[in-house]
């Protein structure tokens, strides 16, 4: 399930548009009384593009000042087993998408910290939005078409893909709505590639909501976030994934200074001598550098690259950038290999966080049943 | 979502094949410490094809002597929502299937009554196996292809009627699938037309079992029951159904004597003079009554016409249909009329049922999340 040249075109040009359009906020504000949600996906060791892409910016929304409102993270480990997985590394994996989840900073006595699977409503309201939804509006999905190789501009139905695809992988964003929805959450912080599902959601709440109660679901709304899309250092045409098997890709949160530095070493730049520029499209290797600094130091490209003026060589961008990396880790490497040495302490956290999330998921489901008539 | 004319040929085709190759049994045996599972759609009142097709197999199944075995039966409600319905009219057939499973003679002190969507994990399992379940095997489904009007031979997807069917009318059998692995349920009595979707059951359970743990799922067997397929009195080329909008096609467990006799008296024969006989293709409406009266009876189609070689006119038949369906429903009309009036103790006995289920069901959920990687 590898995403093919084609997609690594896309993803390169959608990282080019948003690092061109996105403004870096250093704060993001959530009005008062709202409710965000957002989930990731266990499917590997945390590493910088999850960091950058998500987590720190729940730590910094959660971190607002915005009374009332309440938080809810997770692991969408119900998403991971839409492709082959193996079931003791999912295991493994949940522990250290809550480790590295409450190592980014993230308080998990401020906020809802649990397990998708672990609050048995998200599948029940999935069930129920899979009654509501078209199949067409699921194969119109980038990520779908994506994952599966469907040509992007093809709107009909690939026999041969859809003959041996699993339903999981299509009914995929069905569950992301439920996800959201089933605690009528009204922000959700997402990147680019979320926005069409979110949109869908949307779709979906609104379907609810002519079909049985008017208003029930408020319409989640886009967070936007200063949101990173870190690519492979190695192969910078390709977003940073957890799920690479060549972990020389990828930076994880939990290196030691040494490998980090190593890593950064070997990343792919490319020929060009004299002062380093942002060009994803001609220097994809230094351009992906360049934006990891911009997400590490919150400032926006343009406002990076004149900071970075003083670099004369690949090089010096190289040793600058692995500094950087290590200050930010530095503290989270700890907590987070503390944490996973205690997985009784990360278990009861979960449990805590799934007793606060069924708390509003079971009254909210009493809720749909009424109106849907199953109860 | 109606049945068009090539449904109700195929729908003939079958009833008269198995009118001849099933032999009727009196009573019917399970092995010792089986669990035999099966629920029935609330999608309207109980009728005659409900009573004859799965009630009164139920009745005779869980009254069999069977040391050790478990009978979990109840409603298939989130199966009812795949299709357009009024959720008012959902919380009321819901009361009257459970109604007519009691009323049929089911004991719900030895059996487990219930509704589907009380036990959650039916929808936790029902994502587990929707990530097992290719799409291909989904669109080959006979009943999917009758309900969306796909040709019958097509492999292939047809765009218009994928881009528009919602998702829970193809997810239909991944659910049905879930329902009965939840329970490990041995026994599955079915009709004809859910032959296929055991099928795909037994392949859903097989994948699971080579993926995660040999023999987990045991396969569930087909319980051949002496199910008989009525069909619509005055359409008799189509299957009585509870979600005909027209009344009088149908007869309901609950109707009066004096309008069973008046919808019988209405219903189509022919204008064949002389002896009764048995021939679906040419006199589908005598037929449909014969067959009616060996359901009754509990005879086989043969000595049913042997029987009837008193009667010498379609009037006699007729009346003697009337004497045997009021006899049949006499006392079960007076139950069922008892507990709808009496709500709350139809809730209670459903919720000690929920209680029965969700013991299995959680432990059950328990292991299959634990072997997949969730727990």
């Amino acid at each position: 399930m590898k995403i093919d040249r084609k997609g690594c075109v896309l993803l390169a040009r959608q990282y080019s548009q948003r690092a061109k359009s996105v403004s870096i906020q250093s704060s993001i504000q959530v009005p008062p009384n709202s409710r965000v949600f957002s989930l990731v996906q266990p499917t590997g060791k945390i590493h910088l593009g999850n960091y950058l892409g998500a987590l720190r910016n729940w730590k910094e929304i959660s971190n607002s000042d915005s009374p009332g409102t309440e938080f809810i993270f997770g692991t969408a480990d119900l998403h991971s087993i839409t492709i082959p997985y193996d079931p003791k590394e999912l295991k493994q994996f949940r522990y250290e998408a809550i480790a590295g989840i409450l190592s980014s900073g993230i308080d998990a006595s401020k906020c809802t910290v649990y397990h998708q699977s672990s609050v048995p409503e998200h599948c029940e309201l999935n069930w129920i939005l899979t009654c509501l939804t078209s199949i067409g509006a699921l194969n119109r999905m980038t990520q779908w078409k994506l994952k599966t190789k469907i040509e992007q501009n093809d709107s009909i139905f690939d026999d041969e893909i859809m003959g041996k695809t699993k339903a999981g992988l299509l009914c995929y964003p069905i569950l992301q709505a439920a996800d959201i929805l089933l605690y009528k959450s009204t922000h959700v912080p997402v990147g680019d590639d979320q926005s069409q599902p979110l949109e869908l959601c949307r779709d979906i709440a609104n379907t609810f909501n002519n079909r049985f109660q008017s208003g029930f679901f408020p319409l989640p709304q886009t967070l936007l976030t200063p949101a990173k899309k870190i690519l492979a250092l190695r192969n910078p045409v390709k977003k940073m994934s957890k799920s690479d098997k060549d972990q020389s890709l990828s930076l994880y949160m939990t290196e030691s200074p040494e490998s980090i530095a190593k890593k950064i070493r070997k990343a792919q730049t490319d020929s060009i001598q004299g002062k380093i520029y942002f060009d994803p499209e001609n220097r994809p290797g230094v351009s992906n550098l360049i934006n990891i600094i911009s997400g590490l130091t919150q400032k926006s490209i343009d406002d990076t690259v004149t900071d970075l003026e003083w670099i004369q060589d690949h090089k010096q961008l190289k040793d600058h950038v692995t500094d950087l990396i290590v200050e930010e880790f530095s503290e989270s490497r700890h907590t987070f290999n503390q944490l996973m040495g205690d997985l009784a302490h990360i278990d009861r956290i979960c449990q805590q966080g799934t007793e606060k999330a069924r708390a509003i998921a079971s009254q909210n489901i009493r809720d749909i049943k009424k109106l849907t008539g199953l109860d």
